[in-house]
């Protein structure tokens, strides 16, 4: 029986603290539909009271006092125990810091010293270009060598198979089909080929269960400021499996990363545990900022949070297929919950207009060149009449037709 | 003949718009005089409502719009052009991302490619730990060696002499001693050696004078919260040499960093300016807070800033001259202006906790390990009453003598 309006009201009143949990983040511009969390996640309502504590008891009137008696120098600790349950992760093998591309950088060079001699890194060839960016970096400098696969599902045998793969790269989540890879499958061929395993959990964190320890995954990164609601700009998260986290010293070896970082010592030597892979200082605004959003997950249930994603994408999948079959749109994500991340893709030549056409009709989503139209739901914020709602715009600018402007819009993350 | 109050009120009413200037920045607690700026600079009074309107209009309403509508993706170059004038460097060389040991790891790795093969690195033996430790990091990880030298000023000749150096890496203030080292002087030297200069700005870039172009400087770092009033933790800035920026490929080679980010390219291709050295996604709510301190940068003359870190510095040396001779204290820094950077510190054994005691008296000031006593003084928010006031209660506190219990305070950024 195809979904209604009234079969989507009675989704969201499924047994859950879903109206406590959504009454902690803000709403947006009234009418507008917001279907971008793999973008920006929405802003926990009492940000502003938290950077306005901030502001005044700790910039104003603190000030350089503020690093112990307002236990900034924490932050990246405690924000990082705070969001590890999410990804499956012991409190203390987290940590918040600098940015994703940065923490990819670390921890790839992490991979390299530990595998040593190995020291080919193997990526999909369609991964989020930062991260290829960041592997290209490393063999521009002779500190790596590349392997691209198509596919990692088909592709790893065979690129393991030389025996030389320091470590194995992938995104949990392709940044436009969303397509889900199977972690605990994967690591363990990567291990089985004597590899390690980087995940980048940039499109899964806070959307879908990840579970780091249940796959043996050894390391990961991912985003702060997509479903996790850390803010625009959010710092990143890394994770270090214990087996790993004195295999060498950290590439960038900062203050932050020192065992003793105010003995001021002549000598560099590396924290003992995660602590290792902090450079410089903490980024205590942009850290005030994301601990709204921390206090929110720490009372989540990961896996209600699942269920909740589970339901509202399949959803959302099933409201596309009845209501917008017959335009050309095709689903480019899996339709098996388990197989698809934060997203709903669609596959349509004109994504980028038509993302702008629906932009203007109140309904935020972004497109991907070649042709991917992307949908983020958030588990949290959005809502199955929010679903309803946005596929019924959509319907009416596909049938309006007059969205079919040839413009790929510039600048979008 | 000696200073006295009224002779301090009288600075204060030297020409320049010094009132106007300071009644942008927001006052502490009432009472408490904060000599800390080489820590934590004070805040910009309209930091509170940039960051509601980032909130609300950007993170709450724009969402993903802000990338583009609220040029978001500009902000490290903005800034940087902002901050230019301060460091005599030209408007599009400067960007603001990362932390200061990050962006000192990507300019160091950048001095390594330009220069190679030469692979040495020369530092100061007491440089501050940060900026050892990423060079050590570099050394252990096999990408260069390292040189010390006890004093640049004397022994980087002889340090130079192999012909093997490829970057000489300073502090141009000493974070203990505020001693300047005399930076066309030694750039000079290292460049007659065959050697890049790297210069950290830390404790120099926002109190006096710095001219990175006149002196041919090659690259810089520098901290955004001190001086700079970038808020707690704000992201630091990097300089380079327009002869230097496609010198190599950066060493984190980032999103931010490519030629065309949206292009979402499969390979990697370097953006031909000083945008190479962006990695992640730049951090937006500490950015905007640090727009605050840009727009005062901005109407800020560098000459007049300098002469009136003189002025108060001058008559904080001669305060504490003939206020604390008697008490075993002894100035640790140049007594010549242009040898000393924005703070004044003092030698004594009991450096640390003089300051707790100072602290209890409403002077925040701080203290480094074995015997540094430091007084930050920002050139446009201290006012020579404020030095008189200090100097005042610290001769109180050093009369009284009840703070000489052997603590040395834990961690103090």
């Amino acid at each position: 029986m195809p979904l209604d309006a009234a079969a989507c009201d009675r989704l969201d009143e499924a047994p859950g603290p879903w109206a406590a949990w959504r009454s902690r983040l803000a709403g947006g511009e009234p009418g507008t539909l917001y279907l971008d969390a793999n973008s920006i996640g929405p802003m926990p309502v009492d940000v502003p009271q938290r950077l306005q504590a901030l502001l005044d008891g700790g910039w104003r009137k603190a000030r350089r006092r503020g690093w112990t008696a307002l236990n900034w120098l924490d932050q990246p600790r405690a924000l990082g125990a705070a969001l590890a349950p999410l990804i499956g992760a012991a409190p203390d093998d987290v940590r918040v810091a600098d940015s994703t591309s940065v923490n990819q950088y670390k921890l790839l060079r992490h991979a390299l010293a530990a595998a040593a001699p190995r020291r080919v890194i193997v990526l999909e060839r369609e991964v989020f270009p930062s991260n290829r960016y960041v592997a290209e970096g490393l063999a521009q400098a002779g500190l790596a060598d590349l392997r691209f696969v198509n596919d990692a599902a088909s592709g790893l045998a065979e690129a393991l198979a030389p025996g030389d793969v320091a470590v194995v790269a992938l995104s949990h989540v392709d940044y436009r089909s969303s397509t889900r890879l199977d972690m605990a499958a994967l690591t363990a061929q990567a291990h089985a080929g004597g590899a390690l395993a980087l995940w980048d959990l940039s499109h899964s964190a806070g959307a879908v269960a990840v579970h780091l320890r249940h796959c043996e995954a050894d390391l990961a990164v991912g985003c702060g400021y997509k479903y996790l609601c850390g803010g625009p700009g959010a710092p990143a998260f890394l994770y270090v499996h214990p087996r790993l986290q004195q295999a060498a010293w950290p590439a960038i070896a900062g203050w932050m990363g020192h065992a003793d970082t105010f003995a001021f010592a002549a000598g560099y030597r590396p924290a003992p545990g995660p602590d290792r892979w902090l450079a410089g200082t903490p980024a205590v605004l942009a850290n005030t900022a994301f601990e709204a959003a921390a206090a929110i997950w720490q009372d989540v249930d990961p896996a209600m949070l699942d269920a909740r994603h589970r339901s509202l994408t399949d959803t959302l999948v099933q409201l596309l297929d009845e209501q917008c079959g017959g335009f050309g749109l095709a689903l480019a994500s899996p339709r098996e919950h388990a197989r698809r991340g934060g997203h709903v893709a669609l596959r349509f030549e004109g994504a980028a207009p038509l993302a702008q056409a629906l932009a203007e009709q109140g309904v935020v989503v972004s497109a991907r060149r070649p042709d991917a139209l992307r949908l983020g739901v958030h588990p949290l914020a959005t809502t199955h009449a929010d679903l309803w709602l946005a596929v019924q715009r959509l319907q009416r600018v596909l049938k309006d037709g007059t969205w079919q402007a040839p413009r790929f819009a510039g600048p979008a993350i």
